[in-house]
């Protein structure tokens, strides 16, 4: 193998507001990898929210490939740490091949899981849910548990380990078949279409007593309407505010409630998932225990080729997807 | 002594917005105390702008005696632990004689500092700067502080224990008196009249590396400006929102920029100072050293009177005061 011959996702322009097919390209290159590199073929990638700031701010350069949560097989390698079938995730995503020098590798051992699931239930998207609820809400048995984007990856995680404690929980979601999947699926307690509701009804009716932890995903009405009926030494572990993403500077709509966190002495505390690196050997473990007894589920949302991964981005920041969105990179390389 | 004239405060309706005397009742009353009651002179009392939400929810009854802060000597007494001559601190303020049993009363015992010096930077409002600084906001050495409403009784306190930490501080306040009274008095290194510039731009200038820790006393405009100026890991705790005391349900300006709390992982904390009650020695003994060393100064605005409790709570609301409002309720007895 001398060249390669890949396809990769650049970003051309920046968005002012929400994200169009024309600020992105698909851009066909050669790649000629030296005999010590390691070549990844990409299986799958991940879109997630936390990427459309980034698409507006520096951490995204015009005109190169850009990045995101990948899972990819070795198909050339001289190392022995990731030898070729080796299954690997990295940050080199929005292409088709990854070429390495091995640091930025990890490898992944599926036990008897889905590889897919690495990249969201068992990877970072479910290590934010298990951190941000019980690090950062320190999470309590029997508590009552607002979600927000409940239907989300992230979110239909936070739900499912809140009920896994007993929790009363309440989600909030964009469309009426994620209710649906919510109370029948992942079985929560309330569940609401924001989008043909009043959000602070619905969280008298979901939660009567209030609030004692809220897993902010949203931002904006969200947050107002959900801190105006925290509880007594309530939290709010923020871990996204997706309404916000598209605004210049990542403003929100105004937020008005924040007098009731002197009340009732909350906390609110932003975190990022890279916190809980040293909870992750646990997190798995629970993870699986909790998928084999059926307790956590979830669903991917799945674009297929390359050329698709705009779309899948601008989807998900439309909320188009139940779960967690991927783009499928590469043909006849199904889920193991 | 079996009867005693008394004036007192009422509540006889309910603000809407900022309060305006026609609220408020001076009522005079005839009182005969029991032989075991204790009665207490009162000498001055507080006003807080935590009162102001107190008038608006069900805690403040109407057309009964107001209650808060004072400070008194007790007159007449069968108690050995509060004898005639000794000075208590109490929440019965708004009138000029207070009949307890004693449970309610506690005993101050002066060193070499004025009296009234209980009420605010020795008593719970400087405990609520303290606590609110060092424990919830976590201050260390040499950090970036903001404090609004700087030149109010909680926030100079908040400024020059941070001084004394070696903090660079900036502090915002309205009126340009307080902002000399804050730089040359207090020695703080920015401060701004928040009533004639913009917010943002002067934090910008007075913490060019953005800020450790805001102390909050005000919440909207001041919040939205902060919060977007936060840094990694920065805190803060929330004593007070002062600008939507007056607004139904205590809605404040709508805040935006609160996404800035995830990538800099910012914790926001609500506060009561009861929280710091075990500090209470340890606080008495630094506030008394840094006093004695002229690190730690006050001023206070006084009104005379207890007929003029309403104005001075008005006041205090429309940000009259530079430190500690209070009201002289007993002609003679001026602090020891």
């Amino acid at each position: 193998m001398t060249q390669l011959h890949n396809r990769e996702i650049h970003l051309t322009s920046r968005p002012d507001g929400m994200p169009v097919p024309e600020n992105f390209a698909l851009v066909e290159t050669t790649l000629t990898p030296e005999d010590s590199d390691i070549v990844v073929q990409n299986l799958y990638m991940s879109v997630d929210p936390a990427m459309r700031p980034a698409l507006s701010n520096g951490q995204t350069p015009l005109g190169k490939a850009m990045t995101g949560g990948a899972i990819g097989k070795v198909i050339r390698s001289a190392s022995a740490d990731y030898p070729v079938g080796a299954y690997v995730i990295h940050r080199c995503g929005f292409r088709e091949y990854h070429v390495s020098d091995g640091s930025d590798l990890s490898l992944i051992t599926p036990e008897d899981e889905a590889i897919t699931t690495h990249l969201h239930i068992l990877g970072g998207t479910g290590l934010t849910a298990y951190g941000g609820l019980l690090v950062i809400g320190e999470l309590k048995d029997k508590e009552n548990v607002f979600v927000s984007a409940a239907a989300g990856a992230v979110g239909s995680v936070a739900c499912q380990i809140a009920k896994i404690h007993d929790c009363r929980v309440a989600g909030s979601c964009g469309s009426d078949e994620k209710v649906t999947y919510l109370k029948d699926e992942l079985g929560i307690d309330y569940a609401f279409n924001y989008k043909s509701t009043s959000i602070a009804r619905e969280l008298h009716i979901g939660l009567p007593d209030g609030i004692d932890v809220y897993f902010e995903n949203v931002g904006g009405a969200h947050l107002d309407a959900a801190c105006g009926q925290m509880r007594p030494l309530g939290r709010i572990p923020v871990c996204g505010m997706i309404s916000a993403y598209n605004n210049k500077g990542a403003r929100s709509e105004g937020v008005t409630t924040l007098a009731n966190m002197i009340y009732n002495r909350v906390t609110m505390r932003g975190f990022v998932v890279y916190e809980f690196n040293h909870l992750r050997s646990q997190f798995l473990s629970d993870m699986r225990q909790w998928m084999r007894e059926g307790r956590m589920k979830y669903q991917e949302t799945v674009m297929e080729g390359i050329e698709n991964a705009p779309a899948a981005l601008i989807g998900l920041l439309h909320g188009e997807n139940t779960g967690k969105m991927l783009v499928r990179l590469a043909e006849g390389s199904a889920a193991v």
